[in-house]
């Protein structure tokens, strides 16, 4: 799922998206609650309509970003999470019925639970209260009111601890969500804790429902969690890179601004079909990323949408086709380790 | 002709330009000399081909960045003029003949003779001087190698001088050059004593050939020069008006930050057939505006370009049907005067 943080997936148009292969969108609860607001979402006819995308939309609830802005965060408690807005430094207050109210308004078609998000280091006490925490917010969002037709997702914690994530899974399965992801990873604990985590608690999930690993967006990354049994995934990582001038290939990361591809004639990538490599060099485009032409920044986030949705079409072949180890061996050849990312 | 400052239009796709209805395009031999460089442009094949666009472009001289960026303008003699780059700081020169040979390896359609653009505050002296210079080097420029095909304008200055606009305008037109632009105005003077200098020498100019006025893009100084004669204009207006967040519009501009926009479900403009009034309302382009999205300036962008690329070809329209005055009073009457534009 590409990001679209604040109602557009940054630098893309919806045409755009539809052209690439999107197929779902994330839209971002946090930032919508506060500009322009679920009240002025739904008056002007809802996600769908305001942003202009007719596909499914998935909005998480907001808890992520209000426990990882740590520095915002004013206090947790039984009841819900008090936290200062990043746009006025206002107090705001976000609890599984006010986030199931915002997902409402914005007519998302699938919502995600309110859940404690703690840091990775948090100390043992705190994470089981985490746990715990997530687990009675679920049950209270599952009662809440929702959109006609809205899914809901729960969400499991637990961090790196085996049991304490199986805790979580088991509870958050036994509430009875339309499907479930993994949260509280890749926040910075080490890739192998995490892919030792996903591998054992995937299967916990029901295989008839999505199992979502929220926040992973690298090529190796995606391929790990979904050997592991992972079918959703959102990140920034293909915009954010774009922005940034650099662009997902099959030979690694290209960082467009550099030197060595001022003359050079070639696209981004030999036999992408995106609307960057179909029509531009890389010397162009690095023009564009050094001159800071939107342009630029704009052909490398298409680049890098249609890089994924070309890698995740063709791990899902390679899924149907009982080959998805010898297609991850070969894209591990290619694509080396890439860093890790949220 | 929308401006493609350093070989892109602001924030628009060479696809999106055709859509639109652009059926030329400006491009800026000052940036281009400066980056990527015209001999790189003419290694990776041509600006048409560097930027994507296979319609006509014209390049302007570069002169006219050199001489209205006062404060790195080093001296100007009998053979050429000096400056210092705005990339680097380093002294650079122009002369016809090198303007030529840039413009030459861009291979633009539609090359621009390097002109001497003396303030609007110039003496009579150096006013004199500039008209001087200007038919000299248009004379070398008309002698120096082009690309194959590649026409050639001259440009008459002179001011607001009737005098010596007119002497510049016959000295220009005697050396016979495929097409004529007035320059050095809409730079500072009235706009009053810029209509009375067009409309005495726009029919001085061949009627055989494109009459082009260097910079105007407001609606209703477009309209105005029309009325006199011009065939040709260009202004960045449009896209630098969507990248601050404004629109163009029948019921004159509009600023998207405005917070009465908030909930307007309306297009940017009633009738319009742009990507944005399309598919989009007022307050999500507000939103977009707001919240420093690409999305916004790039919407906006387009809907400009659309407005002009509409409003010249209802000018064209009644051109034909003989009825220019009763367009031009009804756009009077609905945008009202709009500020001056270089």
């Amino acid at each position: 799922m590409p990001v679209g943080t604040k109602g557009t997936v940054k630098g893309v148009d919806p045409d755009e998206l539809r052209r690439l292969g999107a197929s779902i969108l994330l839209g971002n609860t946090y930032h919508l609650h506060f500009r322009p607001g679920a009240q002025a979402v739904a008056d002007l006819g809802g996600l769908h309509a305001f942003m202009g995308w007719d596909g499914p939309i998935l909005t998480d609830s907001g808890g992520f970003q209000v426990f990882s802005l740590r520095d915002t965060l004013l206090g947790c408690d039984e009841d819900g999470v008090t936290f200062r807005s990043v746009y006025d430094g206002e107090s705001a207050r976000f609890t599984p019925e006010s986030v199931a109210a915002v997902q409402a308004l914005l007519g998302s078609d699938i919502a995600m639970c309110l859940d404690v998000c703690p840091p990775v280091t948090a100390s043992g006490a705190d994470a089981v209260r985490a746990v715990e925490l997530t687990t009675t917010w679920a049950g209270r969002q599952l009662a809440a009111p929702r959109a006609e037709g809205q899914l809901l997702f729960g969400i499991a914690q637990g961090g790196v601890d085996p049991e304490l994530r199986r805790r979580s899974v088991e509870e958050i399965v036994e509430l009875g969500f339309d499907g479930h992801a993994l949260g509280g990873l890749s926040v910075g604990e080490s890739r192998d804790l995490m892919l030792e985590t996903v591998a054992a608690a995937a299967p916990l999930l029901p295989a008839d429902r999505p199992r979502y690993f929220m926040g992973i967006g690298d090529p190796m990354g995606i391929l790990d969690v979904v050997e592991r049994g992972i079918d959703m995934f959102d990140c920034v990582l293909p915009t954010r890179l774009g922005r940034t001038g650099s662009a997902l290939t099959w030979e690694g990361r290209l960082n467009l601004k550099n030197a060595r591809f001022a003359r050079d004639p070639a696209p981004l990538e030999d036999g992408c079909d995106c609307p960057g490599c179909t029509r531009f060099s890389r010397a162009y485009i690095r023009h564009l990323v050094t001159q800071q032409e939107i342009l630029g920044l704009r052909l490398l986030t298409l680049h890098n949408l249609r890089f994924l949705f070309r890698l995740t079409a063709r791990a899902r072949e390679a899924i149907e086709a009982g080959r998805l180890a010898d297609f991850k061996r070969e894209a591990e050849s290619r694509l080396g380790q890439e860093p890790p990312c949220r």
